[in-house]
């Protein structure tokens, strides 16, 4: 239970209302009851407001007439309400201490302050910092280094000499360290280029389920300090992704290729290899990148679904586009 | 071994030539030998019936008379076939109990038949039902619940509190409730929001190697009964997946997304975030969905392989459009 | 430490300059030192070629004049480059033997000389050929078979009697022989058809972490010798790939499909189920294949990133197309 007052002072706000109302849990306008506080952040869910019955309300000011009960005055209401939830939430604490099931070499460096769970694997070389949680199933190969207060959630693997920051959370199945995709066309036949280069990750990093971030071939994949990545992303040898870029789910980064800082891109994005993309650069989803982007902005392809006869008869047109253009140009001749 | 009558009994088929003949497995047309069966679902392999050395094949009443030896009649041989083969490959039966390199967590509840495989961890709070069978190397993580008869075949991972119906089959590395993609852009820097939801799984169900569905925001992520996902599916936050709907591989579906029932998605489709498709749409292979779609019917989007050169060429065109468009518009101007 | 004359002898080459020069590691032109070796292998990086620190590079013919240093002359740099990285880099040697915390049945057939780690499962009937490593967390079902010197690099699950060859390089979260996604529509619910085909793997295979690749429905899957695998690859059910192909990362391919040998596939390339793509093929990234391809060459689709205001307006004209050819044709008939 938490008091107008003692939430309107964690997240930054003015309480409009009774100071002493107390909420025990945070959830959406529609859903919400007295006791509960909820937030309007998405204009598309104002059509809730008049009608919520929850007791308190984190709004911008603007709409703070409109709140039924007591409210939340904020400027960023979605900044705000991730930093309520997490009131309400605290991240779970963990006992420190090895589970017993856990294989854990003697030579590494554990922290006293570090939890490993059950059925991990902790091998020669690890070091592990304070407050580190290694969850179930987690493997940690040589020399792996994890800074403190980072979090694996669960069947976690890391190969040899990653170094992962501090307060960072990586998620179930995800492989860092894995080797990049190196092969050499000897006559016919691949052979295996050696990956010799490693993974380093930031600070404040988040890591989606089974995301995978290969090691570099000669030099390291560097993830930048603040990088979010979302599930079943691909990020391939030798890879450089900016500070504070977030990356949504399913997009693929090929071997070498430059992600600036502050990029936003969307799911199912696919990028090319030895290729930069600048700072401040917005991709939306299922884009196709095949060259350098030298300038911020939004940029996207891809064409979006029509019923599948229309889609056939356009595809026709489509390769058509040639002659279609040969015809015009013939018109103009005729018209000259 | 089983009889010809006892299979047509046990798929609802009618023999056409000798009840008693016997055939140990069911194959293709042009692998079977005689003490075997197979079938013809599909007029692609129409072609293999006449010269099949199957001892007895499952047909259409229109193609029983082409079958060169024994046939069993039905109206549809693709769902009797899944019968039949079901019959000659029994479901694995798992030994009750619990392996001893298993860790489970005493305040957890197993019912007496349930199998928990080498390797597993089971945290507090799990309940698994009659039958259920975890296999080695599964996560089963605080409070989660799992339904009768369900299998987790191996090294599947799946996060607090997270429910599972019942005779629900999932694949090795799929990874179950963890966090949902929520960050919020707090002055340039992204900040977590608390994932407090869950994920709701329903009966029937079957999940693809390597797929992931994350959990709630605030609410539930939730798939419906009778739905079966394939590999490498990625399903965010709060989606919302209707009964009986199937997904092909490689698929991703962003947050908030809601599914209808009887759906038919193909591989590499992508859905965007906050959407609604309605019940029985179909998609074709890597479809771009970014709008809501409220009629049911088949839809489509991509441009499929042509050669490189042509490709080029055609992407060129495909950017002078709009140039050509006004060319056009002047040729009808100089002809009115 | 290598003298040239060692290196030269080991990837063959001519050493142009001192002999008994000795380097002790190997990396990119622009980073490397003296006591290093370096290599001249893309056009691109030529520029770093008169201001290189390295001791030595290895180059082709027509650019040995240009090495500021000692170089070894080789026809292809590429090739040379990964010959002499490994030669830095030996493959890490693992202990024969079996972790303590491993679960192996006595029904397997272990060689005395492999590596088994950690928390690892060997189900009954699995048969490990000389100098197999099955790095940790790696659970191999019931069955399975593993030639001589191939290497599962950490928490890999191969199912029921999956067959994989020798020398082959399995990365951490790939998932071998999981059900294909068989399913058969009874009367508007779906029914499993059974999976009782398996996986068969060739020699000298690689696959990339988190790739799937699933049992066959009657026959098997297949994946030819020299095959090379990127990471998040689905190989779907009854897939057969030709020796000596390699396909980049994301790439889906949908069941019984076909692909030829020494075809090059891209990163995020979509193949449909029941085609047939001949030897020699390549596809460019992101490319959607619908069609079987009969030619060798190179094919591509897929329209690149484009502003999203000029991607809007080009999305617009092209649901016009085919008004704009009706226009066209009408103005030609004004023009006849």
């Amino acid at each position: 239970m938490w008091t107008l007052a003692q939430i309107a002072e964690y997240i930054g706000g003015e309480v409009i209302g009774d100071e002493h109302y107390e909420v025990d849990s945070i959830t959406t306008l529609k859903n919400a009851s007295a006791g509960q506080i909820s937030f309007l952040a998405n204009t598309k869910y104002k059509k809730y407001l008049a009608t919520t019955h929850a007791g308190a309300v984190i709004v911008t000011p603007e709409n703070a007439s409109a709140v039924p009960h007591h409210a939340i005055v904020v400027n960023d209401p979605y900044v705000a309400f991730a930093k309520a939830a997490r009131l309400f939430n605290p991240v779970k604490q963990h006992q420190p201490g090895i589970h017993i099931s856990a294989s854990v070499s003697p030579a590494s460096i554990i922290h006293p302050t570090v939890s490993i769970a059950a059925q991990v694997v902790i091998e020669d070389g690890v070091e592990l910092a304070e407050d580190v949680v290694i969850g179930p199933g987690c493997i940690l190969q040589q020399g792996v280094k994890v800074g403190k207060g980072s979090r694996l959630i669960a069947n976690v693997t890391v190969c040899d000499s990653v170094q992962i920051g501090q307060d960072v959370i990586i998620h179930p199945g995800v492989v860092i360290g894995a080797d990049g995709f190196g092969i050499a066309n000897d006559k016919g036949t691949w052979i295996k280029v050696p990956q010799i280069g490693s993974v380093i990750i930031g600070d404040d990093v988040e890591v989606g389920a089974n995301t995978t971030i290969d090691r570099g071939a000669l030099e390291n994949t560097v993830i930048g300090n603040g990088v979010k990545l979302d599930n079943q992303i691909q990020i391939a040898h030798n890879v450089i992704i900016g500070d504070h870029t977030v990356i949504a789910g399913c997009v693929g980064i090929a071997g070498s290729t430059q992600i600036g800082k502050h990029c936003v891109i969307g799911g199912g994005v696919g990028i090319s290899g030895h290729i930069s993309i600048t700072d401040g650069v917005q991709l939306t989803g299922m884009t196709m990148v095949t060259k350098s982007i030298t300038k911020p902005g939004i940029y996207s392809s891809g064409i979006p679904a029509e019923p599948t006869q229309q889609w056939q008869r356009n595809v026709v047109r489509y390769r058509q586009m040639d002659v279609l253009a040969d015809r015009i140009k013939q018109l103009e001749d005729k018209n000259k």
